[in-house]
Parts: C-alpha cells; structure tokens; sequence
C-alpha cells in the first residue's frame, strides 16, 4: 500500500512506497539519488503536463482567443521547453540568452515574446531578425532603438507596449512590479504611457498589436489584477478615441501564486481564469471595445510544483536549547530564494519512513560559508539522520536559473520523471565547467 | 593633468584623464569596454598586489611567524591565485570545486586551508589525499569520517578545530558566523567544543594543530574580535592543562570591513594587526601558554578594492517626482550583494567628464526581470546619458563568485590590468556556454 503525499504540494505523482521512500512517476528518488547524485533535482513530466493543460483549458474555456506563454525566466532548458510547447505553450524571453536557448528547443520565433526593461542594441537586432512573435517596449530609448532596427532590417516588428498601472499587490517586494516607483514599463497616470504610444505613431516599422502589464509574481489576491486589467483597457480606449489604435493584443502578465508550504492554498487555474476574463469582459464592456486576444505569462505556477530537490544530509549539529542543524549536500549556490527573498519552504525525508514519535524542530541548512545559507529556518523533521536524503517541494521555478557556483559549487544534476522514463535535463557540472573560460586553468586542463 | 580617485574607494592606480575618463592602469575604462564589452570586470594588478603586502607586512611585523592565507570563496580564479601566491599569501578552500581549481593554479597543497560546515565524504577524501595543509574541523560527523579516510589512506591529516566562541558582531546577520546559535563550529559554552577535542583523542591519524574561530565578515569593530581570540586561548590553555595538546596554531579568520561607498572609513591592516596581536599577546600570557603560529584569513580586503565593474547605461527613465531610473547592461545575475544583503555601492561615469553643476539622485538598476535588481537605490549622478559607461568600485569580492545565468545572462568578461599590460582573467561567456550540459541544446549545437 503506497500513500499519497499532498498534491497541492507535491507532483501528482508523488508516493510514499510500501518500505516508505518517495518516488515520483514510479522512480524511487533513494534509487534516483543513487544513480545521478545529489543534489539532484527531480521534474515530474505528469506535473508540468498537467500544469500546462489546466492553465490553457481554464483560460481557453473563459476565453477562447487565450495564447499560454510560458515565462522562461522561471527556468529554461531544452527538455522543458519542448514539454510545454508540445502541451501547446508558446515562450516569454527576457534576453538574447534565453532567445538563443528557446529557439534552440525549437520553438517557433512566432511564438516567442521578448521582454525586458533595458535591452540591449545587439539583443534587439537578434530578436527583430528572429522574427520573434512581440516585443514588450519598456522605455522610450528602446523604442528609438528597435525602430532604426527595423528600419535597417527592412522588417516591420510587432510590440506591445508594457503600461505601469500603478497598483500595488501583497508580494515581496524584490517581486513587486506594478507600483508607479518602478523601473518597469510606461506610467499611465503621468502621461508617459500615451508618451511612449503617441512616439510610436512616428514609427511604421512597429506595428503596436497592444499592452502588456505585469504587477508581479507569486501572488494570492485578485483585486490587483482587477485593478491593472481596468487601467490597461481604460488606457487601450483612450488611445482608440485619440488615435485609432485598437488594442488587438492584451497581457496582463502571470504570477499566480504556488503552494510552498503544507498550509499554503494557491487559487486554481480556473479561479484565476475566472477573475482576469471577468475583469476583462466588465472593462470591455464598459468602455465599448472588441475583444482582444489574451496573453497569459505563467512561469512559477506551470514548473514550480513540477520540481522537488533532493539533498543528501551530511552532519546533523544540535546545540542544545538553541538549535538542531542538519546541514544537506546543496544550499544557496543551488536554491538562493530563503537567502534572497526569505522564501519559506518543507521538506520530507525521502529515503525511508521516519519514526514519527517525538518530532523535532529543526533548521535545514547548507553546505555554503555563510550564515545566510540556511534553506529551511524552521521545519519538524521527526528522526532524521546522517546520509538520509531530504526532498524539498516546489523547486520546479525560480532556483536552478539563479543558480550559481558559489564556493566552488557544481551546478546540481536535474531529471525528468515520467511515463517514458528518466531523462536527463542537465549534466551535473565537473570541474571542467569551473576551469572553463580561465585562461590559466584552461591551460593546466588542456595539458593534464 | 589627471585627478587622483579617492583610494581608498578606487584601486590605487585610478586615475580621471585629462580628457575626463577614468582610467586603471593608464588603461581607459572606456577603451577597455570597447575592446572587451560589458559588463566587465577589471582589477587592478597593483591594487592586488598592494593589498596583499599590507596585510602580510603588517601581521609579521606585529606576528613573525603569520600566515596569510587569501580566503577563496572570496573570487578564485587562476590569474588572481597566481598573484596572491606570487605575493606569498597561502589559499583557503571550502569545496572540491575550490580545491581543484586552486591546485590547478598551481598552489602547494600545504599551503591550502580547507573548511566548511558539511564536507562531503569525497571532499574529505580528495582533501586527504592532496595533502592540504590543514582541514578545519566543524562538526563531529566529520571527525570520524576524517579518521577513518586518513586510516585507509594511511597518511595523517593535520587539522584546527572550529571553535564557536559565542561572541555577536555588527554586519548583516547573513554575513555574522560566531554567533552560538550558528551553523558553524563547535560551541565553547556548552562543552560541544571540548568534546570534539577529547573524540579527536581517539584518533591518531588526525594531527590536532590548534583551533580556527571567524566571526563574521566586514567587520569595523575590534571588541568582537578580541572577544573571539579570549575565548580561543582559553579554551586552547584548558585542553593543554587536561590534555596536553598544545595549541600550535591559531586562526582568528579574517573579516576586515572595505570601503563601498565615499564615506566609508575603513581600517588599515595595521589597526587589525594591533588589534588581534595585542589580544593574543595579553591572551597568552594570562595562560601561560606559548606563542602559536598566526593565520590570518582575508579574503574581501585583499580582493573587493580591487576589482571595479563597468557597466553601459542602455535607457535612462525618468519618472516625474518619484525617481529617475538609469538602467545598465549588467545586474543582479553579475552582483546579487545588493539585492541578498542590501549592500551599498557607490558609481561615477567613466567614460567622460560628468558636467557636475544640477547634481540629481538617480537609481541604478541592472537588465533582469526583477524589482529587486536595483544595483544602486539612491546615487548623485549628474549628467549621465545613454550609452555612457557607469564604473562601480570595490566590486572585487563576492560578486563574480556569486554570478548566475538567470535571464540567460552570460557571465562577465574578467581582465586584470597592471604593468604588464592586460590580462584575461575570464573569457565572457557564450550561448554555448549556456547550452552546455543540456543535452537537447547540445544536439542542437553539435549539428549547427
């Protein structure tokens, strides 16, 4: 008899096996550890799948003329991307590293929008001559820019413009995005918004299909988007009376939030889907305006609760009275989230059944020389021992992208789990990766 | 005529042009970002070499039998290894991956220090079988893994002992390490260290040398430090009282606080090296215990003053009475410090003559898709315009060594500048280098 973990929390195809290790899809991750080392990062293919479906099938059945971009910055890699655009997602690009990376998994430059506050030159030439699908203009000097571009190419790029709607969300603020003090996109209230829109006018090598929004990431509530989505169409409708502009494209961003903790409860899809086309309908409505086609940017919420990591615990400290650390094989050179953004997270022993009686208290920490390495500050993990392996939930976002080698880290092994077996998304490092572009150590490598 | 930089801020041989850039080296930054990009990287070879004859002179002056060892975690790379080595500075490691690449440099085993909190049993055993000079002790489950590994390899390992002294420190509570409810060593207070003295008894292929203690890093104040040193002959007088063990070397770490911003007033090497002497002079003699070999542990003074950033401003937007944002090529994924520990940096345009009258405050905010990648929140940059070059001083410590690729961001080209001209300390990375490992990606490179 195997148990169900939490799938809230978990990828759905999560289990507790009769002798009481984890696996996903079937693979015990003591067997998976074993074979590609810790760290190790395990993606569930029937997670990630499912995350796409539910998030397009929700959005679709609202609004039927829905596009699902995936937003690359949550973690790119080739095996991903081809999962989530044979799930029928198209990709959210930030830079001409994450262009190349995208088009080299074989997305379509159509499906493809770049994004991004301070672009640079050559990056923009490399997306207009892609063809990438749209280009989010975030400032006045990138408007200039990527309109000589186009020019020079001979091409005509199509671009949304990203409005600041001025609202503020319960979010950390590193994560934060939509407020008027920031360095995202064209404030509406000021005048810079129909600025940025009245310059384009002077530009036929840009066709402006419409905007885009984005207030921010990891988020719960929903008058927010409400609130953005009605300052966006409001401001879509001033620009269609002045100037004959239809706002034939709109994206009010991503960011639903995920579970990270057992307590946690992340709105569905479907609710989600319910408060932006509603908000959409209602704004429409109001202001008289045809449909557009809608642009949904979720990164965290289709690969986070796909991934769980999974650490080797190598010396377990108690000072008593004060606390139990068990110190694990990774820790910010891998996951930079609880130093970063004080991001709070479970774990599980995953190697066996732990003796439940007597739980205890403790902190999960890493193996980096910094008292902020410390992945979990608080977590009752109830009879763990040295050599166990510990697995965390919703890693799937947000921790390989910034990772880094820290201390001399090798970036972690990462996996896929599913129907069809293993496969392996990411080589562990070895130290040739660290020696690589020194020129002195490329030398010793080179020689030995 | 050229005007001097403040240098204690600026590498020594900084230098504004008559034409108005500044220059390192007599090497023009802005000549130095054509030829090799941005964002880029330069250190300055007599700055370096500077910092590490302060330091070393200044502690055999006070200490005659000093070590210094350059703590790694700092920023390793082969060119810098060489010159701190050339300098006559030992290496300190953290990892397999630190070993490695200090080995490849070059550097004698004996001469390298390796820590950490949680040492993997292959990391111990690589150390043990390199030879390293000293292994510092930090837990119990590696005390035994270290004997048994030392036995089986038949070789005896020379080891410090990570005392944790208890004491409280003024730095970001990220950065603060001596603290009892730490990670890191064996607590004096509760016995915790005293056992770990009296397990190593039992073991006769580890060579007890004396103890290590660190108490944070970027320190200003000395209280905490004498603290520190107290604590550490104490402790050392009483295991030579009950166990003959003689505390032959002692290790006070390093931790000696740079200037970041104008105003900073950092103490020279000297103050340090009165400070920790004075305390281990009066700590001796209140034990009668004889003098040990010193090792000092720096890692951010010797390296952080000499390495600044160059960055180009790609769109400056200002948002009327709320803020002017000046956004550069480069960011959090080449310098996390402000974002992870609100670190305070200063800059200056580096390419001109700023045009000084109507100073106005502006923030200087890096390329990623994040609110919290602002470099600098609140800077008097007069005059500044698109495309020109922003340097950042003081850059040469934990930046590069914390670097990612999130948003596809390539890591930065690294050079070295001095009398001989200028070195490639790292080459900038690639696409390939982010395709590297993934091996969807890497098919699709191998074919193109």
């Amino acid at each position: 008899m195997s148990d169900s973990m939490n799938t809230t929390l978990w990828p759905v195809d999560t289990h507790r096996s009769e002798t009481g290790g984890i696996a996903i899809a079937g693979h015990s991750l003591d067997d998976l550890a074993s074979e590609y080392g810790t760290p190790l990062y395990v993606f569930s293919e029937a997670e990630l799948r499912g995350n796409c479906r539910e998030v397009l099938s929700a959005f679709r059945d609202a609004w039927p003329n829905t596009r699902v971009v995936y937003a690359g910055k949550a973690g790119l890699n080739g095996t991903l991307i081809q999962v989530v655009t044979e799930e029928g997602l198209g990709l959210d690009v930030v830079s001409s590293g994450e262009l190349a990376i995208t088009l080299a998994a074989g997305v379509h430059p159509a499906e493809i929008s770049f994004h991004g506050n301070n672009k640079g030159p050559d990056e923009l030439r490399g997306a207009v001559r892609a063809g990438v699908g749209k280009i989010v203009l975030d400032n006045l000097d990138e408007i200039d820019r990527i309109a000589a571009i186009a020019k020079e190419e001979g091409t005509t790029t199509s671009a949304l413009v990203r409005l600041n709607p001025g609202v503020d969300v319960h979010t950390h603020r590193n994560i934060s995005t939509g407020i008027t003090d920031s360095k995202f996109g064209f404030p509406i209230a000021n005048g810079q918004a129909r600025d940025a829109v009245e310059r384009l006018l002077a530009y036929p090598h840009i066709d402006l299909l419409g905007y885009h929004t984005h207030i921010g990431s990891q988020l719960f509530d929903s008058d927010a988007y409400v609130a953005a989505i009605d300052e966006a169409v409001a401001f879509g409708a001033e620009m269609r009376r002045d100037h004959g502009i239809e706002m034939r494209h709109l994206s009010p961003g991503g960011g639903f939030g995920i579970a990270y903790l057992d307590e946690d409860e992340p709105k569905p899809a479907n609710y989600w889907a319910a408060v932006i086309t509603g908000a959409l309908r209602d704004a429409l409505t109001r202001h008289d305006m045809p449909d557009p086609v809608l642009t949904i940017e979720p990164g965290r919420s289709v690969a986070g609760p796909a991934g769980v990591a999974v650490y080797r615990v190598g010396s377990i400290k108690e000072i008593p009275g004060t606390r139990t650390y068990v110190a694990v094989d990774g820790g910010m050179a891998d996951n930079i989230r609880p130093a970063l953004y004080e991001a709070r997270y479970t774990a599980a022993v995953a190697n066996r059944h732990p003796v439940v009686a007597g739980s205890r208290d403790v902190a999960v920490v890493g193996k980096y020389c910094e008292s902020g390495d410390i992945l979990i500050g608080h977590v009752s993990l109830p009879d763990v021992r040295v050599n166990d392996l510990l697995a965390i939930p919703a890693c799937g976002a947000y921790c390989l992208p910034m990772a880094s080698n820290y201390n001399g880290a090798f970036k972690p092994a990462v996996i896929m789990v599913g129907p069809s077996g293993v496969r392996v998304m990411k080589k562990r490092e070895t130290r040739e990766d660290l020696f690589r572009n020194d020129p002195v150590l490329e030398a010793v490598a080179a020689r030995s």
